[in-house]
């Protein structure tokens, strides 16, 4: 009984870590949400308030110690789970100089007013040096980590693996040369067959429906509104408040429907995973997605292979004409199905289409992985950029804000987080290839809106674990297969080209 | 220059208390305003945690450490009244042993519960027992603090302090006694001469335009919307979450076009109190007002001596007649002035009118007084309610719900607490007295919404100082009185009696 109990011991202790992350959410929801415009100084001492007694409990001798007296022999798999990611999230921090942390912290907080300014500006020259230091410092951190992850065979996999454990830089350039030809294909024959998009697509579209829909939308996803709420911001996201409180956001636009429709599905989808985790481990800090490609995988099956499909608007499209009678009053289903799925390339990646999107990726990946392996210099981040966009995608930018100026993620110092869109996609298309091999209907489920068959499977798959397994052996698990990007292009393939 | 260096350890110190505080606020204010439903259990958890980091700071031995090598020769007046008021939250604080601490909290939060259940169940016996457990925590609470201020001549005074220092049961009771016949005098002159109310005040009046009024409410106040918000809750209140984000709440009702605006003009006087304490006291422990009396003169100034006049509606009548053209179209401003101003005893304490107000209060303050003074038990509580009520309002409650069930606040410990309002009223009357000797001519700031004369002087001698000096020197400076009830006598009998 005493392993047992040390496990008891290191989960209450862990709670406390959990809740500090969970007020830490509070403050930037409501920094976001409604905090008043002259709080935000303040704000920012009291998120490094909590973040500081975060820190302090994460890298105690106490931790230490739980860690060291919670024996794995007695415990279940899930528990085993949730040890070793507690370790790995221990030797993590105490890896990171006290010195070094506080000075990422300050360089990246100006770092990102310069980026606010640079891309308003469209001057990249203004964020370079701000650039160069967070390169170095990315490296750095590379470096302190590297102990602990024996199997990275270079800085940038130590930074992915911050991301998206157990997947090599290797892997991915594997992945994406499979994926790349494939999807500017789509692209090409796309461009040959597709017709002009429909005026009625911009036409104005009043906020209070398109509030009333959301509604309908997430009452139809299942997301559950008393442990959660959806709010508008800016920028959309999804944050969890606590173990029953997860809340989303989304931002309308009168002239473009669409947008905010697509922002709410793909939040709720991250949403979804983080109010089906089960509750013991919702309450520590594995309670959480598993890794940012799996999260990811979450929201962009809701938001593209579900969201974007007839299925889904069988039953949805009614309940939107109803909000909006006389601007779709000539509008049938498999036009709004069409509009939905309108595939062309552009510039913004936040406002790429489900085919050209995962190629904003690779480019970024491309750019970055050079750039950390020090196989390019900052200064040559802009040329790199509008010449892939050229190979890649048939268009380059006019101007850095609309290049390599549009992402925040380098700003923030997020090294090897972009991959985690594109293996959304891929894990997506091999969730649902194994969900529809293990007997759910899933057409017949979005069409009648009985969605209990797909909610089973993710939450028996994927949702219930949080943190407690490793992406790979979730994968593994829940599909027979590792890491593919096949069951995505046959997807697309099958969409798109027939 | 080691004294200043001390203060400034002592302040920087202080902040992170301060921070914790703001913290709390949040998760309280969003618990109020927009937490789902399932959230609360973890909302507790993480309130908890704050406040026990809050408390381990205030009690630390670098608290102590700081306070002895703070050398008062060499502060401002200012500073040492901040240092006083740090001294006696930590001696205060130092004084409560952890275990009755925990032991009070669990009390309470489960004494809140059962009120909630006997008041819906009118049920007096239900509450009976945890109304006992109460009364004997707040005994042994006066106990404890009592060594700290030897001027305090009885438990009930100790207790009493906590909301107001300086102000004794004795001295409560001589003003009360001077009040009390007065405000029966006024509610009897009303009687008679008053008319019925007019049908238009219970018309329907959309929730939309109630909140655009709001908002030439809060413009009209110059409640600062860049530094702080309105939201809707159940209950009105105004709460800190940072130097500059002060948060008030309406609760808006289609029927009670009223009820919505007097709450807000009540907490944005709150609100404007907080906005303008000076920044750095904003910063610390001192950052709020100084007790709750002086705090409630300034809620009740605005919403009854200012909010309930001719002058304040002389500029927002018509804007209130703009956003409700057919319910007010045949209202002029003297009969919406005369419907703001109806007296007439009723049983709720919250929806009373000025006069009435007082006596409600002082009702409380007999009860709550006789029961931590022994010469009561609680079983008696019920009887002395109704016979009070006949005494001092003429009308009896037909139940303990619509008694002495009424009010939360003797199930959450709050003793000693009631008597604030009254002296909200009080001081009210006699800053706006000084006010007006010094030259402010209320009337006309009020009629032009050009507030600055009334602004600076509330600024210069109420807001400014935050917690920094006692009220009753407060008063004194800015008055030359003690604390007197008379300028509320003469104010209301000008009002009423003419």
């Amino acid at each position: 009984m005493f392993e047992k109990s040390a496990l008891e011991t290191l989960i209450a202790f862990d709670k406390k870590i959990k809740q500090l992350d969970e007020i830490n959410a509070l403050l930037g929801w409501d920094r976001e949400v409604y905090m008043p415009e002259k709080g935000s100084e303040q704000r920012a001492e009291q998120s490094a308030l909590i973040a500081s007694y975060h820190h302090s409990l994460l890298i105690s001798d106490t931790m230490k110690k739980l860690l060291e007296s919670v024996c794995n022999e007695n415990l279940s798999d899930t528990e085993k789970g949730y040890v070793a990611f507690m370790k790995k999230k221990y030797e993590t921090a105490v890896c990171l100089p006290q010195k070094w942390v506080e000075e990422e912290s300050k360089t990246l907080s100006m770092a990102q007013d310069v980026w606010v300014e640079a891309k308003k500006k469209n001057d990249f020259k203004l964020f370079q040096p701000w650039l160069e230091k967070i390169v170095k410092l990315q490296q750095e951190r590379g470096e302190f980590i590297a102990p602990c992850l024996p199997n990275a065979k270079n800085t940038y996999d130590v930074l992915l693996d911050q991301y998206e454990p157990s997947v090599s830089s290797e892997l991915l350039i594997s992945l994406f040369s499979e994926v790349e030809p494939a999807l500017r294909k789509i692209v090409q024959i796309r461009k040959e067959k597709q017709l002009e998009m429909p005026p009625w697509v911009t036409a104005l579209y009043p906020i209070e429906g398109q509030r009333a829909f959301a509604g309908h939308l997430l009452k139809y996803m299942e997301f559950d509104t008393l442990s959660g709420r959806l709010d508008e911001t800016m920028h959309p996201f999804t944050t969890t408040l606590g173990g029953q409180d997860v809340r989303i956001t989304t931002h309308y636009y009168e002239n473009l429907l669409q947008s905010g429709i697509f922002s709410i599905i793909h939040e709720a989808g991250h949403g979804l995973y983080e109010q089906n985790i089960d509750s013991w481990i919702r309450l520590t800090s594995a309670g959480s997605g598993v890794s940012m490609g799996i999260h990811e995988s979450q929201s962009r099956m809701w938001e593209n292979i579900f969201g974007r499909g007839k299925s889904f608007w069988t039953y949805l499209f009614p309940l939107l004409k109803q909000e909006f009678p006389s601007q779709l009053h000539s509008v049938n289903l498999d036009s709004w199905v069409d509009s939905i799925n309108y595939i062309t390339p552009s510039l913004i990646r936040t406002e790429a289409d489900e085919v050209t999107y995962s190629l904003h990726i690779m480019l970024r990946f491309k750019i970055e992985q050079a750039l950390i392996t020090n196989q390019i210099t900052v200064s040559q981040v802009p040329e790199m950029w509008n010449s892939l966009m050229e190979e890649m995608l048939g268009i380059i930018p006019s101007t850095d804000s609309e290049g390599c100026l549009q992402d925040v993620h380098w700003a923030a110092g997020l090294f090897g987080y972009f991959p985690s869109y594109a293996l959304g996609n891929f894990y997506g298309a091999q969730f649902i290839s194994a969900m529809k091999k293990d007997g759910v209907n899933i057409d017949k489920c979005l069409e009648n809106a009985e969605l209990t068959p797909v909610h089973s499977w993710l939450k028996k798959n994927i949702w219930q674990y949080g943190s407690t397994v490793l992406p790979t052996d979730l994968l593994l698990k829940s599909t027979g297969s590792t890491l593919s990007s096949k069951p995505f292009i046959n997807y697309l393939e099958e969409k798109y080209c027939k």
